[in-house]
């Protein structure tokens, strides 16, 4: 775990694996990443945002992962590199490797005579998984975790803790599954009839790509008849809902508590902000950046940003201009009244 | 599970079974439901929105439920009903049945002796029963599911797994809870006490009617001093969280991630949007339609639909507008100075 | 359970043990507290809000808590309290103590050899805890929840079902969190690379301090680099998302279904509204009010109530302000013209 202490590279090494330019002490070595305002000599931080500009002049850092304009003032030693939080991404999984889980099938573990397991998986204590599911090499199946009938999940995934995944739904290589996660749960599909709902069926499923990961708690309904199906390397934080039959395109991220509506789709390299909303049965086109706390009513067609959240004030003044626009209707029909009254020759009229 | 294949029916056998008027060769058989778009010559399909006619002229569905009026420039196979969606419903209930587990208590499920399991009930691996809870007649009790100490769950009763049902809460016959629901946790009562928050002991229960369906993740409080009620029939997506002593009357539906905050009540067959939220201690009225992400402040007396998202629009309309609507109150003021200014024998005082 | 006859106790022995100035006779015994309109004799409700004073005349309670201003007029048996709802808490807590579990470890928890329990600790069937995990005296951790290696839990501290905490997170003494709470899951971290997501290590721990309670299905997020904190006497309602390296100010309350977003940091004694959301990297000030549904975009400096919900109507209306609303910045520019050719002098020229 973290407190063990990781091996130190040098800079030297970092640069011959991970590419970049060192400008400094090639034997100068670090073990761990950090940020610049905690760094000590033995970690590296880096600098993607001019605003942290300023601690860099206090910053302990043994070196510091830079772009070319930023760096060309500096006199510490460092490594420029054209996209420095990448950079540093990957030098912090140098020193920071996914922990290998021991191969191997807990006692307290209850694996289906007839379900598959690849080599080298590990399978948490209280972990269920039923018939016919297939679990690919080296994956990681954590404490508590259901993996209905037929599920599959592809090489080298980790599902942590208490994840429920319903029978028949599928995920690629590499997926993170976050705990408490519930993956094909019924879409919300009811039909009013004389005064009752009834339950529609759901009898698609979810079916997930590569390199996914979902964060805690978020839950990705089945689908009603066809699946929802959520694209390679989609990133999906925590507490979102996705509806039945949504669709959400390679490489889009959404941040935290957003909800998708049933049988919408969402084009690709996305970016979604915190608790926006996304109406059912539209689409979304690729490279869309839609704002926090923003609900979409209509299909967007166009890259570019997206925004409709309430400004928040003092609520004082929220109080005054939140009554006034609930008659802003009528204040646009009377600033229009005044208009024509200004208006040339129609003075005399009125 | 979906990928066994279901039974046939012919078109008449399926209206001997649930009513309706068929148009066409009786002995056409199905064996599936299908969407219009993705229908093979199997499956039946249904349209109950214009929107969706011209997909009529290219499905390849073996037949189609419709209502009269859409139904009467086709000439394919057809069912007509009075409510299409509510008759495909029954038709998709046909052809999937939800799947009866296997019962028996799974050697690995721990249930107290003084429990009382009904006939005909499935209890799945690492499932927790605690001392005097009751589970009725031919309920399925997922793995991982936890049932506190003299918690009631209704015949027919389906828990999805990882449900946590806290101690002394009640739940009628054939109540669907998916996967992460937690029922009876403590609600959010706290008194602040010279600095300190006091807990303040939440004592009430969750009682749960008949018919009612409870999506994934999705958290019912106890009640402070009463008890927490949901009626008959509510149906409540994903990732709703319901206060103390809120209580839902009959037939009402909830989308996703809407939030309800303590003490309110909610009328009968209300329906109510994705993300929005209910103050506390306030009323909503029967047949009350709200929108998604609308936050409901007073209480409602009267039916219709209400609503209160912030239109959304591109990032630098929205700017625009959202530091104007900073000044509504003003602009409002300053309008009203305008028609003063334009009255007619105010020119002259002024 | 709540089913048991609680211990009674004379309005004299509770005016011994919390004091207050006991108006009435000090023999009148209790046995639980009660809300005015459902209380019986053998119980003591409170009143602590004027909008409840009507119910004084009908209620049938034994006795009532109140503030001397509101006792003045009152001829019942009351027991006279500067915070009437603190006292209250009191009271209920004397007759609604937690219920102690049974100590020991259940037969199906699975606890790694080198964990550390404290004395007394109740641990649940299907608990798992992992390797160098450590659990204060007298703790009680519930059916299914997982700690990982390394968790530290404070004495006293109550974890419902299915809670996860992932490895290398702390809480401190006497916290309480619901089920289906995950602590520790890795942080939003992704860093775009040529067309693809990196992820971020989440190096970071969780670390939470004394007396905090944690609502069901809530989620606190590993720190990237550093910790993310919850520092003491906080209380966090359900389905609240807490992002990376957030820190949140002692006895700070936030009500349910709010996010907080990455690099936050809250002052002390805040109360949070209902889904409300913080925006990353911003700091907030001590004794802020955050009204419900309101997104915090800026840092706040002051105290302070502040509010921005999108005020609720019918939807006819709201359509048309709504409209309205998107050409306002416009509507404003048109204002503006109008005083113009309203200015004295400006007349002419036009």
């Amino acid at each position: 775990m973290e407190n063990q202490l990781p091996p130190s590279l040098s800079l030297g090494e970092i640069v011959d694996r991970l590419g970049g330019e060192l400008i400094g002490d090639a034997r100068i070595t670090v073990r761990q990443v950090a940020t610049l305002e905690k760094a000590m000599p033995d970690t590296i931080a880096f600098l993607a945002n001019e605003r942290y500009l300023g601690q860099l002049k206090t910053t302990r850092a043994g070196a510091v992962i830079v772009d070319a304009r930023l760096g060309a003032s500096l006199d510490m030693p460092r490594i420029v590199a054209a996209n420095p939080y990448a950079y540093f991404a990957r030098v912090s999984a140098l020193f920071n490797p996914i922990p290998a889980n021991a191969a191997g099938i807990h006692a307290a573990a209850v694996v289906h005579p007839l379900a598959r397991l690849g080599t080298g998986v590990c399978v948490g204590a209280g972990a269920v998984i039923e018939e016919g599911a297939a679990v690919g090499d080296g994956c990681s199946i954590g404490a508590g975790v259901y993996l209905g009938a037929g599920v599959e999940v592809g090489e080298g995934s980790i599902l942590h803790p208490n994840v429920t995944v319903y029978h028949g739904c599928t995920m690629g290589k590499r997926t993170i599954v976050h705990a408490g996660v519930v993956i094909g749960a019924d879409g919300f599909g009811i039909a009013m009839d004389e005064g009752r709902w009834l339950k529609v069926p759901q009898i698609g499923r979810v079916r997930i790509g590569d390199d996914v990961e979902i964060g805690a708690n978020t839950t990705i309904d089945r689908g009603a008849m066809e699946d929802t199906v959520i694209e390679d390397g989609v990133k999906l934080d925590n507490q979102i809902q996705v509806g039945h039959n949504v669709r959400i395109g390679a490489h889009t991220a959404i941040a935290a508590c957003t909800g998708i509506a049933g049988s919408a789709r969402i084009g690709r390299f996305c970016r979604i902000g915190g608790a926006s909303g996304i109406a059912g049965h539209l689409t979304i086109a690729d490279n869309v950046e839609i704002s926090a706390h923003t609900l979409i009513t209509k299909s967007i067609n166009e890259a570019g940003t997206y925004t409709g959240a309430y400004p928040f004030e003092n609520n004082r003044d929220w109080r005054r201009n939140a009554a006034s626009l609930r008659n802003l209707g009528e204040l646009t029909t009377r600033v229009r009244a005044l208009e024509q009254a200004l208006k040339p020759g129609k003075k005399g009229k009125k």
